[in-house]
């Protein structure tokens, strides 16, 4: 159930399905795989990128600063998510990610093209490992380049709640003397079982 | 004026002069360098990196995610201040950046003893480039680690802002067409006025 893509120099990248910034409330969305006509009236928006990656292979960090970089951009801000040497005062040995694959990169895609869309970027990025993360390793990565620097800023402090909160990755601490499943078990609970019914 | 030091590896460390996470206002500060006793009772807190950097040179980036990294942090956060390709509508040929070394150095200083402290850290780095900065390169970089993500992430959008606001460096933007000094000119001039009569 894991992309086995792997990076640098091959992050996937979509165009920008947003390049209004910050719409309000009563517009009309987008299509997002209709980018605008070129070459007509006012100048193009500034390119923006955007890349998704779920991933079995260690996250290389630079790799998706690098991806949202731009011209355009005054501003890049990231967020990195590692492993802790301690859980509830215990020694962590490793944590484990699970996630429900097709699902979660297609909330991935959305958050991606929702901060976009909402701050006016210019980059977005955002990645997480999957299986063993060992301590200090990064599982998650978010980035985020723009004109001004609130909006990279505020961008990625959205983007990593949204991705807890929305993308079905569940996470298992594995300590000294014993392991729990931490954030949404409940919900990794219920798609185990489906995904049981759905098999049997 | 400018420090010559350069990285990686050689980023200037200091241990964190403030242990206690989220101090209260009517808590009496810890004198900045007198580290708790070692093997005295409770358990040592997590260690605390400061990093901060003044340099003509340019900001190498992953040195200063380097160099807040933490087996006992869960997240790192960063910022980085690009260089854009445009001002005003304006295509921008570079930005030169002028700093009063000695201040900026103890203004970035106390910032990130500020930051450290407020946010209970387990890292901080906060890094500025002097002279020319060319389309694309960063002038300014703020890295912050802590055990849960919400501290790292307040902690750099914190210190951008007030990096901004209270240390001395200045910046002017070289366009097609002219220049113009940018945030904090009147300081710049009353210190350039200073600087003049202190040498004649």
């Amino acid at each position: 159930h894991y992309l086995t893509l792997h990076i640098p120099a091959a992050l996937p990248r979509r165009p920008c399905p947003m390049p209004d910034p910050h719409p309000l409330p009563g517009d009309a969305p987008r299509p997002a795989d209709d980018p605008p006509p070129a070459g007509q009236g006012a100048p193009d928006p500034p390119p923006c990128k955007i890349t998704t990656l779920l991933t079995p292979h260690p996250l290389d960090v630079p790799s998706f600063s690098a991806a949202v970089g731009s011209p355009a951009a005054g501003a890049v801000s990231t967020f990195v998510g590692t492993t802790r040497d301690s859980w509830d005062g215990k020694p962590t040995l490793r944590l484990e990610y699970e996630a429900y694959a097709p699902m979660a990169e297609a909330a991935l895609g959305a958050l991606a093209a929702t901060a976009a869309g909402r701050w006016g970027l210019t980059g977005f990025a955002a990645g997480h490992r999957t299986g063993t993360v060992g301590v200090g390793e990064a599982s998650v990565v978010i980035a985020a380049s723009s004109a001004h620097r609130a909006d990279a800023l505020a961008a990625v402090a959205w983007a990593i709640d949204e991705l807890k909160a929305t993308v079905p990755i569940w996470k298992k601490e594995v300590f000294v003397g014993g392991e729990v499943w931490q954030e949404n078990a409940e919900g990794r609970a219920l798609m185990m079982e489906k995904r049981q019914r759905g098999a049997g």
